[in-house]
């Protein structure tokens, strides 16, 4: 068996963001040795690594020859050279999440198609191969108002989503692949982070509850445990656990359900990663999520999900109409607030709407981590100096 | 006032070991520029600062020139160059613990006087220059056995320390100047970590009870909170609030208890910085004493010091009878119980006694957590390949 706590074991991580960044954190705790590619001089992971190598996350010879030097490989984000991943795979090296799991979530379409085929809920759709063909099937009826479009590569953080209401709406779409979806009238948007390990052990997270901004489709609270009825809860980890398991998955999967109005549970989309609405369990559950991607990626059994305390996580974005080199307004009035945590990612310049940071309230009441949650949306800002 | 969360700040750290290591974990959380000195290329802190320098900790010149750079210094060990901490301050670099506090604490005389003058209890004591003066006071009976012999200088980890009971014990001790206490008949050794900011701010920990190895005179077992009355702890917590305001002590200042027969509290010996006693708070409480040093030299407002749930702590040292590169025996086995989290120092060689990892145990139930963490004791072993 691999000695993953001495010196001769060599993780890679394709990106070093601020997702990058909080893994390699865990990877201090365990002394693991890590490799780091990202195209970025100034991404935040590269000073928590033992070797940071910059390079582009989606050029074949870049990620192979990173890969080719590392013992197992994982990534924190999708868009990477999946070829790349497949060759190494066949040459291996050990990839987790594997690169035909990636390959069905990449596009939304085979992804939908996926759950289709797997008996997994999810809202109806069309699959279209370029967006005029949505025109051609609101005039033969086959479509009708409103409907959501998404194009189905490189949909990220509310991008390539557009709720669609009239013909005006779908103007200035991209051309390309999409799907469009029918607009699910739910209740609650819900996730759950699925961990499953190379032997097959797998546990859920318990289930959180997301509250979107109106305008910027990102989080702004998420919430756990979500307040819904233990019957919906169970419900939601059970069709969460059959999407890991359909894809033979490893490493974590973060599951964003619907819960709709008759209470039942579709599935959103996937990210086969430690995920933003996972963030509240570095200081709420047993294991964190950085942490439980660590212990299933390497095959080491996995940690407790449970909670220690109620989390609320609020997510630090760029505030409208600042650009620049950021600075935190009202931080240390944040600070003064019992169990308020702020994780400041290390990206030197704002713009509005990017993810700067999130802050996660714990506390052995969840009515009262919310309330100070909305006490600390409140005062602090992300600007620009 | 500084905006220590954007890139203009400097947090120089005198040691990259353990303590270093896991501040600064807690850097990378809030994005602060980190430079650290530590005499060893295989310094396990190397691998999470910004800036990393190999140099003697103790030579006036190297930290000098070091602390020039900084903002902001502090230390994770007290064998340092003082002289030089004394210089940067009159230049007008904030060093945080003072070299003030550290000089009073550096000889354990002078720290037993300091606790005399400032009304703070402790154990009797007498000073002498030369061992050989112990003779002459048994001689002249104003000194009887048993008692605890203390060199006043670099007494860690259980070096410097003696128990005698007789002549033969007094053979081969190192010269120079000691102490000799009076041999406190305890029934707990506990220990508070206290937090104060430069603005005097201050918050105390909870009591933690500490077991030791019988030998090798190291804790091997800390629990939070400590199985006490509420009277005891909260005369605990109020003696180690009074060591830290008459040190006027900015930073966290571990201080270390006797619990007496007749449950009076004496001071046995303090630490002015992250303390072993401490490392629970990573996984227990809502503030790490990590996070906790860092918010209190800065001089943010410090964080709630409660707990989420019990903790106790395990040593993880190296075997007897075990020298060369390390392994951790049966560390997944420990993974596979609930709640416990290894922290893994990463020190290349392992050898008797060498402290080279933690871990912790967390559960709702204290009597739960203790009795995992002597099954995770009794797996456990740190030995060599």
């Amino acid at each position: 068996m691999t000695d993953y706590f001495s010196s001769h074991f060599k993780l890679g991580i394709l990106g070093g963001g601020q997702l990058g960044k909080m893994l390699l954190t865990e990877t201090r705790k365990f002394d693991i040795y890590t490799s780091v590619l990202d195209p970025s001089p100034n991404a935040p992971g590269q000073f928590a690594c033992n070797d940071f190598a910059q390079g582009s996350l989606q050029d074949f010879d870049t990620v192979y020859n990173f890969g080719k030097k590392v013992d197992v490989l994982t990534f924190e984000i999708e868009l990477i050279n999946v070829e790349a991943l497949e060759r190494l795979e066949k040459e291996g090296v050990i990839v987790y999440p594997s690169s035909k799991t990636i390959k069905t979530i990449q596009n939304k379409a085979v992804q939908k198609l996926f759950y289709q085929d797997h008996n997994i809920p999810t809202a109806p759709f069309s699959r279209y191969a370029y967006v005029h063909e949505i025109d051609t099937a609101l005039a033969h009826e086959s479509l009708s108002f409103p409907f959501v479009w998404k194009s189905a590569q490189f949909g990220y953080d509310g991008k390539g989503v557009k709720v669609i209401k009239n013909y005006d709406d779908l103007k200035g779409l991209p051309e390309g692949e999409c799907i469009v979806e029918e607009k699910v009238n739910f209740k609650n948007e819900l996730a759950v982070i699925v961990a499953r390990n190379p032997s097959g052990e797998i546990k859920t997270y318990p289930v959180v509850e997301m509250e979107f901004h109106p305008e910027a489709n990102q989080v702004e609270y998420v919430i756990c445990p979500a307040r819904i009825s233990d019957e919906v809860a169970k419900k939601a980890r059970s069709v969460a656990l059959k999407v890991s398991e359909s894809f033979e998955h490893v490493g974590l999967l973060a599951v964003e359900l619907f819960q709709t109005q008759d209470d039942e549970i579709l599935v959103n989309e996937v990210a086969p990663r430690p995920h933003n609405s996972g963030h509240y369990s570095i200081e709420a559950s047993y294991t964190s999520q950085f942490e439980q991607h660590l212990r299933a990626i390497l095959d080491l059994p996995l940690g407790k999900t449970d909670s220690k305390a109620a989390g609320v996580m609020v997510n630090l974005v760029g505030a409208e109409g600042f650009e620049g080199e950021v600075t935190y307004k009202n931080i240390e009035e944040v600070l003064k607030m019992d169990g308020v945590t702020p994780h400041v990612y290390g990206k030197k310049t704002t713009r509005p709407f990017r993810k700067m940071g999130h802050i996660t309230i714990v506390d052995a009441s969840l009515d009262k981590a919310r309330q100070v949650a909305q006490k600390v949306k409140s005062l602090i800002e992300v600007i620009s100096k």
